[in-house]
């Protein structure tokens, strides 16, 4: 099979900066063409063909990806073409262009996980997510760029909104892929922020979904106990449709049966009652971005919705108390965790592996098993806490990010908003319905353990209000 | 590094057979031989250098290893040796000669699964469990045959003590190696029976630690909820050391925080009580393994245990009928979670993947989600009622195989008597301390779920009481 490595470019490219605006932005929206194909006004390999022309004319700037492959693409866009011409699609992510994350097995493109120790390996498997998108028709086009093993060095990938800027990590590729409208969805892992943190920056949708609902056999693990698949999405239903067509072959790494749900987006429903949450990123966040969010939590008041905050509300203030706490205990719980295989890889000396990795194992060395059984309990306690509010709430408001992207491209920027859901092991969306000083800011709907399509209609509600028209 | 690719044999060896006597087994325990080492009487040199000369007269019959390589273990070795001259061992294990599994995965060696579809794949970092006997000193040798992807095809390896007999599966090769005297220890996995079957069949000890204890990242996930590193020794100090220092060092899977006890075998633990177990194995028992078992019993009664059995004892029997109605409902938990990856090997096309994978695709084909959790509903049932046992007894005894290892190579044997304590996820030990018709046998004893090193005084003690100058 013919693949195109990407050949390294050189670090003089000039700024590019495209405003963002969340009713007209880059990305590019698959599930939602289905009547189209149905018609005939429009076919998977059309969709493709656009794909590839935004990655024609953005990856000299944007670097989303390490390795893709448009003639075998074409090939299976075609088939799922003829599949839709004859009312026969097999899913209703048939055809749709996606890439995956390069710390997620590929049976036919190489795995190098962003490290010289896996430069040209390759896995003789599909990861169980990449196996069920394509049994469902799903169109690989390539691998995107992760920072070292998720957790280390910085890629090469730069914010399709602003090239001076970070696409966040670790799923930067996949946050820029999807944000620049290269492919409908991209694959992703989060074990503290890095599928909703890129997802914000890039103007992109995602779900993190409840713990194991989605299987991550294939996945390099990190922090099991905290590791997710993450999908990144051009549209709601890109990320939903994946999911459920995911969950529904593959299952949940064993023992969860999978996430549940209909193949199609939930309708929408209007919660009673949501709680917003402060969390540790609102000291973060600048002033410009606490007013969109205000905003739209006024507007999502003035529909009716009760908006419970820690004014007041001592089991509210409770909980936010516990998760400032818990981002101490969340890096304490990854990092003992993510030992092995870190540990071995740094036995091959300092220099094959970057500082970060270095820094995580240094503080793992002052840590004992002990103090690892009791991050572990504390999380249980969080989890309790929030699931206690499952009588009052219906979902929960946050910020996926303390701001747009900033500018540079070694810092991904702070995980305080994305890492508390990590930890509570409930869905999380990342909604892109904020543009502050023309740059992308998602809005966090988070939902409660296990009830995933429930969270999803929440989310769903709240993008229809917020982008009346958007569809 | 030169490695020694083991040629393809003919397959018309002489039967070779050598008659079992567990007092002067060919095994070649190592950690019993510290003071040896410490006083100068001996080296971990000299001891790799008997396992070469043990593998140099075996293997043309017994085919154990995949590939090996002595050049490497020497050098390895030979630093062994300076420490404990020095008297500065790392570890109790430090300089012991292993071997691997080749389901799990070695940096310097390939990793192939008995298919052709891993043929010359290598992993590019060493398991936890790996990563953690190398980090104690101990020399690895080589890796050893499995049944394809652990539970399809058998591999070429024979029983050490009759080559016309298989070796059991599917940790074959780590059995028969043990066995042989090849190396004091090799790892292997048990999903369903893998290691204690083999073990049983091959004269040698082994560990099924509780579930989870040792971490098994790296190891080729089947079954993620049943899946165990397994450790077969020539001695049981050999296999409690090494459960120590790989759990020491690399802790169990997340979030168990790893196997507790102390570096060296427990003290002797004679037990209260212990529960005799018929299991589903007793029907399919001959009469001399019977006898022998019975014998085993008697005399450990004899010596001031309660016995507590099926007669009379109503919790008793209703446990022997929900372990006879697990064997079911284990295979349905197998084959549902061991899909992937083994639907996704099985799309290269029925001849690249073996008969028994493709049967159990077709089991799982006529499963459903609700019949997933229906089977672990009722192995948490099973768990509890062995727990409860915990006031009246210190464990259980069985036997390890329905008899000696059978005949013919195909067959790897009846999964009847490990399977139970896969599903109940407690700690087994495989003690060779039966023959029958010059055959090993190996007894069972069975203890509570994370409590492995009282397990381990109870099995020591009866080994002690059993094999009275066995050290």
């Amino acid at each position: 099979m013919p693949f195109l490595p990407v050949a390294p470019l050189p670090d003089d490219i000039l700024q590019s900066r495209i405003a963002y605006d969340p009713r007209a932005s880059l990305a590019a929206p698959y599930v939602p063409l289905a009547a189209a194909f149905l018609a005939g006004r429009d076919t998977p390999r059309d969709a493709l063909e656009r794909g590839l022309h935004a990655m024609q004319q953005g990856e000299p700037s944007v670097r989303a990806f390490v390795v893709s492959d448009a003639a075998a693409a074409r090939l299976l866009a075609d088939a799922a073409t003829a599949r839709w011409a004859a009312g026969r699609p097999l899913s209703p992510v048939d055809g749709m262009p996606f890439a995956v994350k390069d710390m997620i097995e590929t049976i036919d493109f190489a795995t190098e996980m962003n490290s010289p120790l896996y430069a040209g390996w390759h896995a003789r498997r599909d990861a169980a997510a990449v196996w069920a998108l394509r049994q469902a028709g799903a169109v690989i086009v390539g691998k995107t760029v992760t920072t070292e093993f998720a957790c280390g060095n910085s890629g090469p990938t730069r914010n399709p909104y602003d090239s001076a800027r970070t696409p966040g990590g670790s799923s930067s590729g996949s946050a820029a892929a999807v944000g620049a409208g290269m492919v409908a969805l991209a694959l992703g892992t989060q074990t503290q922020a890095s599928t909703l943190r890129p997802a914000s920056y890039c103007g992109a949708y995602a779900l993190k979904p409840s713990h194991d609902a989605l299987h991550t056999g294939g996945v390099t693990p990190l922090s099991p106990t905290q590791d997710h698949l993450g999908l990144i999405g051009a549209s709601l239903e890109d990320v939903w449709s994946s999911a459920s067509a995911i969950a529904r072959r593959a299952g949940g790494t064993p023992p969860h049966p999978g996430l549940q749900g209909p193949a199609h987006v939930p309708e929408a429903r209007r919660p009673r009652a949501l709680v917003r949450l402060d969390m540790r990123g609102w000291g973060e966040t600048d002033a410009p971005s606490r007013a969109a969010f205000e905003e739209a939590v006024a507007a999502i008041a003035r529909a009716g919705v009760a908006i419970i905050d820690r004014r007041g509300d001592p089991e509210v203030e409770a909980l936010e108390q516990e998760i400032v706490a818990g981002s101490e205990y969340s890096y304490d719980i990854f990092s003992w965790e993510a030992q092995w295989p870190l540990r071995s890889y740094a036995d091959h000396g300092l220099d094959r592996v970057g500082k970060r990795i270095h820094e995580l194992l240094d503080h793992t060395a002052r840590m004992t098993p002990e103090g690892y059984r009791a991050a572990l309990a504390s999380r249980e306690g969080l989890r309790r806490q929030v699931e206690a509010l499952r009588a009052r709430a219906d979902g929960f408001l946050a910020l996926c990010s303390s701001g747009p992207a900033i500018v540079g491209h070694d810092y991904t920027g702070s995980r305080s908003y994305p890492t508390p859901w990590t930890m509570v092991a409930g869905p999380a969306f990342a909604l892109p319905l904020l543009a502050v000083d023309g740059l992308p800011l998602g809005l966090q709907l988070a939902g409660f353990r296990d009830r995933d399509a429930e969270a999803c209609g929440v989310a769903r509600w709240i993008r229809d209000l917020l982008l009346p028209d958007s569809l």
